[in-house]
């Protein structure tokens, strides 16, 4: 028998298409305990636990969670604060004054590192209180885990834009520039290959964080590419770094967010620079940039089935690691299978703070696409797609222009 | 017994989600009648039949047609060239060196228009062949029919991309600006609205082209919206016109289409304006601006039911007015019932040439937002869509910041 208490659950940072899933999965393994007294949902993560600001999901119907799982985006909420020591420390002392005993925090690294600190200022205050991270981010640079919930709903989602754009580029062929998410990771923008089928589908190039690019590079690959094809569309991320190590949108905004990195997101910049570069630089005439921006992690009806399940997996585990054995950590995600999972629960300090890269392994040596072996890594994440299909028929003789 | 001879296929303009339903409608309902000897599909429009540039569709399998059909983007590619006489001329001297009598355009106004200046040509050859124009358009800006094959699916993704956004923002506040497509009809902006749910859902503002924006009465808005909601999620068209009557996202592109248009799609330009005024004219810190692109007419995977088939009927209905009737003319939507459709063949110039605005009682009086009236004209066309939830928990009392 654990200790008897609250359960307290809240969601930090960008939200994902089934980070519900986890909160309501944690929420509904909770109730299963008796030793919990009451199920608290903080509103707009850490801020709203040091301001107080809780539901009481103890009087949620089973319905009602069911079909908050089932929406993207935090339903609890989220919020951008990065909190410090004093700030965690206020944390447990609320938790303290409300009779939390289990904390579960859904977020990424920065969400696990004030799990981190909580758990360590609810010690050394001698507070028992087991603090659990249930991680989410479509970013999917997470250390330990095999890959993050959230990251695979995304990925569909990103997958079924380029499946659309390259159809579109076909009809009305010219360049296509589509700008997606990931600051310093490149795995949703390699996943924008997923629905490729015929052999000269797009994208036909795929420019990465991990990989730095220059102008000359660029405008060489699409005059190849569209020599190639007589079309072009790339898949480039928001995060896109220049030679010196610094993003390439970096240079065309001075919007810093709470966290005082360059606004990436809600912006065309980079896409319409990029489009500059193609009317300036090549005889190309039809250029278009589509930034996916929100959509990517908010798109109401694009869920990868594998994703919803293990984000709900994740909530349900972080319950019974904290009530059922006592224990704190992060939960992380290991395949042991094709396709097959396991959860296990790591040292917050292992996944807090810092975050990975897409490995070499997955891209390719030009620098300008993804191998093999990165979408066997990814397509089990994402699960089966919408397909398409192109006229099978001959070519008729011409009778005129012959 | 109508005449014998070939069948010939076309797709013009922007591709919609749905548009290869007519030409597989045209051409599966073609192969019934016995005196069509082939059919053929020109590649990339009117421009492929200039070139003879022909699939032989009579070869394709009924599996295959059934997949294209189901498959986003014009399947025999697309073209932005408007023929003027001499073009059309020699359209229908292609047509009579393959023996073509039936010959089906997919598009909207401007297609409509070389559809009439093919008859009319044709005529006056004295080749006897019909013409039909096959409606389509994602801008739901044609003449005479209740509404276009195409809208449906866009006005989907739309209002499931604004469902979503609503939810992020909503999770982290501040102002968010997504632009739609539609050059000169509001449509596709309006059917933002469609998701929405509770009371305090976005989009909280909607501008139209229909309707003069100032950057007064805008920031004005956005104030009054942000000071009610502490957030606001506002769909703006790509042609919504300043004060003068020109667009406003004209004044920061000099690009112009094969039409002698401005371009307005395939640039991030308007959403970061729109953005910049916030950002400069009000205290809110947090803005974001997306704008949708071209996913709104290509996304692999979303696709209203009714839209889907009335495509394909509208196709069908090509073919038995061509070969069954041995008439031309434009094939219209006409609502009968709540919600049920007939179809009808229009006079090609009553179709042609000029488009069509969204209707004053569409349009609520402080022009920013839609009526009640529209929702009901538009919700059949885009069927079902997904739903989202908010926990319905009560607050928890305060204990330390009473």
């Amino acid at each position: 028998m654990g200790l008897k208490g609250k359960v307290l659950v809240a969601q930090g940072g960008g939200p994902t298409a089934v980070i519900n899933q986890s909160v309501v999965g944690a929420v509904l393994e909770s109730r299963k305990f008796a030793e919990v007294t009451d199920i608290y949902g903080a509103l707009h993560g850490v801020r709203g636990i040091i301001d107080e600001n809780f539901l009481d999901l103890t009087e949620c119907t089973t319905q009602n969670l069911l079909d908050v799982a089932a929406t993207p985006s935090s339903g609890l909420l989220s919020t951008r604060d990065k909190p410090d020591a004093a700030y965690c420390k206020k944390i447990f002392e609320v938790c303290r004054a409300h009779d939390v005993r289990y904390f579960f925090y859904c977020g990424g690294n920065d969400s696990a590192d004030s799990c981190r600190i909580v758990y360590e200022e609810a010690k050394a205050g001698g507070y028992d209180m087991q603090v659990i991270h249930v991680p989410k981010t479509i970013d999917n640079d997470l250390k330990v885990t095999d890959h993050c919930p959230g990251f695979g709903s995304a990925a569909k989602y990103v997958a079924q834009a380029f499946a659309g754009v390259n159809l579109d580029n076909r009809a009305l062929p010219g360049v296509y520039i589509g700008v997606v998410m990931g600051r310093h990771a490149g795995f949703l923008t390699a996943a924008s290959i997923l629905a490729k089928q015929y052999a000269d589908d797009g994208p036909h190039l795929i420019y990465l964080p991990e990989r730095p690019l220059t102008k000359d590079k660029f405008l060489a690959d699409v005059q190849a590419a569209y020599d190639k094809y007589g079309r072009c569309v790339i898949a480039v991320s928001e995060g896109v770094v220049g030679p010196s190590g610094k993003a390439i949108a970096a240079e065309f905004t001075s919007e810093k967010d709470a966290h005082g990195n360059v606004q990436l997101s809600g912006t065309g910049a980079l896409g319409d620079m990029l489009s500059d570069w193609v009317k300036a630089g090549t005889s190309i005439k039809r250029v278009r940039a589509d930034t996916l921006g929100y959509l990517q992690r908010s798109f109401l009806g694009c869920v990868s089935e594998v994703d919803r399940r293990e984000a709900r997996d994740v909530g349900e585990k972080a319950a019974q690691y904290a009530i059922g054995h006592g224990k704190s950590g992060s939960v992380s995600i290991v395949r042991v299978g094709n396709y097959i999972v396991e959860y296990k629960l790591s040292e917050l300090k292992d996944v807090a703070r810092e975050s990975v890269h897409m490995p070499d392994k997955y891209i390719n040596g030009e620098a300008n696409g993804v191998t093999e072996a990165f979408i066997d890594y990814v397509r089990p994440l994402v699960g089966p797609l919408p397909t398409h299909a192109r006229f099978s028929a001959p070519k008729v003789e011409k009778v005129l222009n012959k």
